[in-house]
Order: structure tokens, then sequence, then C-alpha cells
């Protein structure tokens, strides 16, 4: 693994950090925020999956997360979005292909070999995050924004265990139901719609996946509210199948950083206190 | 003045507009932040100075100013660094022309017909502002990066009357006593070291400027302290000449905007207790 950049930020250390994936078969880079902490001392983990065009950067320098992960004693984890570079197929459109991953196993020519985001996040990192970081991952929690919303709630919602809470920023809940989920698990998975199951939220609830500390928060002026994140069918979901949902609507907020930023501080102190931080 | 772009954000909102400069003869942008506050209301003022290759949008995403402003009811306010557009002569050098002004009224051609940014800072954006949001203008501050804390420090110790408090993050304390304003100041001013010593906060301590209230915060990391910033210049002026000054050295910390917004909140707490907000 490189170190690309580090920069001393509240206390603790903001870096980025490169290595060669064998998951994506790429160089992959992500960020990571180790906040002030005593020596030999092992701390909680927050991922943070983010939205589609994004990189391991966004989040970093728009998200507002460090004061509060310096404050809990929590390590916040920013991976990239997809594989990039040389030899990855892409699409000329911002929510196909690079930065639009999905966080699948791509199991479709010519994605399969290098869209293997859900391996990625789900075995790789961690383990490279457990050789290198003081990590106790035994306390992990996820969260994530938009595309990297469904990341998470699919992510923590496969791994129930792992986790300790899962959270979501305006998250796309259900990519059978709405136009960007479709054309990308289409494109990466094949027309079956059984294979998508395991990549929606809404359907992994359906198939019986159950978790204590489930949240959403989402603005009520998001551009993309009616037509791809749908949070209502979500909302729908929990309650009729009993699963408890923190839904959080927030009045005027839209689906930038501006709406992330305000409430940041807020979800890492909800992780927090289920990560005993 | 046109509203280019307006998000929710901690409450209130977080806008850029663009008008039409008399002073500069370019259209202008800026970013103006007002916390949620009561019909009616007139609010306090603190000014954000920005640095080097710099536009409005810099501390905007990555600052973190917006909680603390809302929590004290303060409008933050960061203009541009330079005129820009066609016609606007610049160099090929981050340094020099556009993004760095150095908040000079240019005497010198080419640059005197478009590079009047302190008549722009201290006459007429203080005027637009106060037609249009709700301003209370007895009450401001200032404070600003780098080539903005230079900026803040010479605008704030040029009208000491207006401002309540002037700060400054990793400030160039002397552009007469470092590379970057050498070479800025006698493109933009001429060879004569007398035209410059209002553009330099040391001299306009040295000439007689007193407030009670200047702040620098300054990274012990930064790759610029030594060869740019100087800050034991301004340090010894002040000691000498009875200027009060809060020096606050922090170890470890460089000129990125992880050190910026690791001390925002604080600096806007120090302000706001010096605008009773």
């Amino acid at each position: 693994m490189e170190t690309v950049s580090t920069w001393k930020a509240c206390g603790g250390t903001q870096g980025v950090y490169r290595h060669a994936s064998s998951a994506t078969g790429t160089d992959m880079t992500f960020a990571v925020y180790v906040p002030p902490h005593e020596k030999g001392a092992k701390l909680p983990v927050l991922w943070y999956l983010s939205g589609l065009t994004c990189t391991h950067a966004n989040v970093m320098e728009k998200g507002e997360y460090r004061a509060a992960c310096a404050e809990k004693g929590i390590i916040f984890v920013a991976p990239d979005t997809s594989p990039r570079g040389e030899g990855v197929p892409d699409k000329d459109q911002y929510d196909l292909g690079t930065g639009a991953s999905f966080y699948v196993d791509a199991t479709e020519a010519p994605w399969s070999k290098h869209y293997r985001m859900r391996t990625y996040i789900e075995e790789e990192l961690p383990e490279l995050l457990a050789e290198i970081f003081p990590v106790d991952m035994r306390r992990q929690s996820i969260m994530g924004h938009s595309m990297g919303g469904h990341g998470a709630l699919t992510v923590g919602l496969r791994n129930t265990a792992r986790y300790r809470s899962i959270s979501a920023f305006s998250p796309i809940v259900s990519p059978l139901a709405c136009p960007w989920g479709q054309a990308a698990l289409s494109l990466y998975l094949g027309e079956n719609e059984a294979n998508w199951r395991d990549y929606d939220a809404c359907m992994l609830i359906a198939d019986g996946a159950r978790h204590e500390h489930l949240r959403v928060d989402q603005g009520s002026a998001d551009e993309f509210l009616e037509e791809q994140l749908k949070t209502g069918v979500l909302r729908d979901v929990c309650k009729e199948l009993g699963q408890p949902l923190e839904l959080n609507l927030h009045a005027g907020y839209d689906h930038s950083y501006y709406f992330i930023s305000t409430f940041m501080a807020d979800h890492v102190h909800w992780h927090a206190d289920r990560l005993g931080a």
C-alpha cells in the first residue's frame, strides 16, 4: 500500500492511500481519517460509501466528519466508487461505468473482470485496513450517500452481524424500482431481475434481512427523490415487514453535500452511540 | 445581481451570486452564507478572503464554517480572489494574475484597468451586500487565509474602525519581505516600494495602524512558513510597537484547508464574541 497524501486534521491524520486490488484488478485509492488516540488503542470504524461520479475525495473535502470523529474516536473510511484506469470498461454517462459501480460484483462481460466492488468493500479492503490501521473490526458501522446510500444499505443488510448500525443520506432504496438502478444492474448483472435482489435494500428486507439500527435521512427538496430515490418504498417495506427504520425527513434540503455536511455530525454521533464510542 | 446557486445548509442558505462590478470592470462571483434568523433581523458579517488560486468556492466547500455561523447568527461572505474573464490580463503562473490579486488597486499597466480588488472589497461589495442581504454593517469582522490572510490583515488595518476583529490563517504577513509579495506588488504597483506600504500588514503597523483584536493561527508544518509567510516578522513588529497579537502556533499542521477547517469554528466563535453575536 502506498501513502498518497496525509494531512494533520482535528488532531488526527487524514490520509489518502493507494493499493493494487486483487478484487478489481486495478489500483484502488481510498481515504482514511484516524482521530487522535492513545498508542496501542484499537478504534471503531465508520465506513462511508459515496454516490455517483464521486471518488474518495468528495466526502473527504466536503463531508465535515472529522471534528465528530475526533471527538468520538472513530476511524472514517471512504473508498472509491468504482475501479478506474486503463482497460476498465466505461460508458460515456455519469451514471454507468466508472464512478457508478453500484457496489456490485458484475457478472456480465465486459464488466465482470474489474467491477467487483462487493468483494472489494466486503472482503479485500476490510482485510487491508485491519492489517495497517489501528481498527477494532468488531466495532464497525456503515453509511453512504445516494448510490453509496444504496451501497451502505445493501452491504449492511447482507452482513447484519458485522455492522453495529447502518445509515444513509438520500439513498437509492430500490435499484429495481428506479431508472438509475435498472440501467446499471441490467448492465452489470444481466436482465434477470432475480439476480438483482442481493443488491436491493428493499428486496433484502423482503427476503428476510433484519437490522436493529437502520437510519435514513432525506431532504424534501432533493431533485432525485421522486424518480430515483423513492424513500417511500423503503418506508413501506420496513413498516409492512417489521424492520425498524429511523426515517428523518428534512424540509428544504437537496441532494448535495450541503445537506450531508449539515447532518454529518449527527450521523457520526448516532453511529458512535451504537459503536460504544 | 444574479443568483447563481443556493442550497439549504445548517438551517440557513448558502448562496453563490454574480454581479457586474464597476470596480473591476468584470463580472464578479461571490458566496454568502445567511444563517437561520428571524424576519427583519440584521446580522453581523464575517468576511473571508481566500488565498492564491482560490475562488469563492474553496472555503464554501472545504471551510466548515456554516455550523458555527448558524449557531452564532453570523453572515459569512467569501469574495473571489481577482477579476477573471476575457480581457483580464494574466500570467501563466499560479501566483500572479488571476487568482492572485493580493487585494490591491493596481497602478501599473495593463493591470490597473481590472485589478482593483481593494476598491472592490472595501467599497463596492460592502455596498452591494448592505442593499441585498440582512446585514448589520456596524458589526463586521474580517479573516482570511494565506494571500487572503494578507488581505484580511491589510484591509482590516487600513479600516480599523470598521472591523470589530481581524484574524488570519497562515497569512503572508509582509509582502515586502517575501518572494510572492515582491513579485506581485512590483507587477501591480511598480518598483517603488514606498507605494507598497499600504499593502503590507507589518508596514501598516509601523506606520501607526492599531487594532485591539488581531489574531493569527499558523501551522508549524506549513510548507510556506519560512520562505513566504514569515509569521515571526509580524510577531516581532507587534511586540516592538505595542500592537496586541494573539498568535497561535499549531504543531504539525500544514497550509491546507485541513488546517483551516480544524480551527474554523474556533475563529468564528472568537469573532462572534467581538461582534456581540
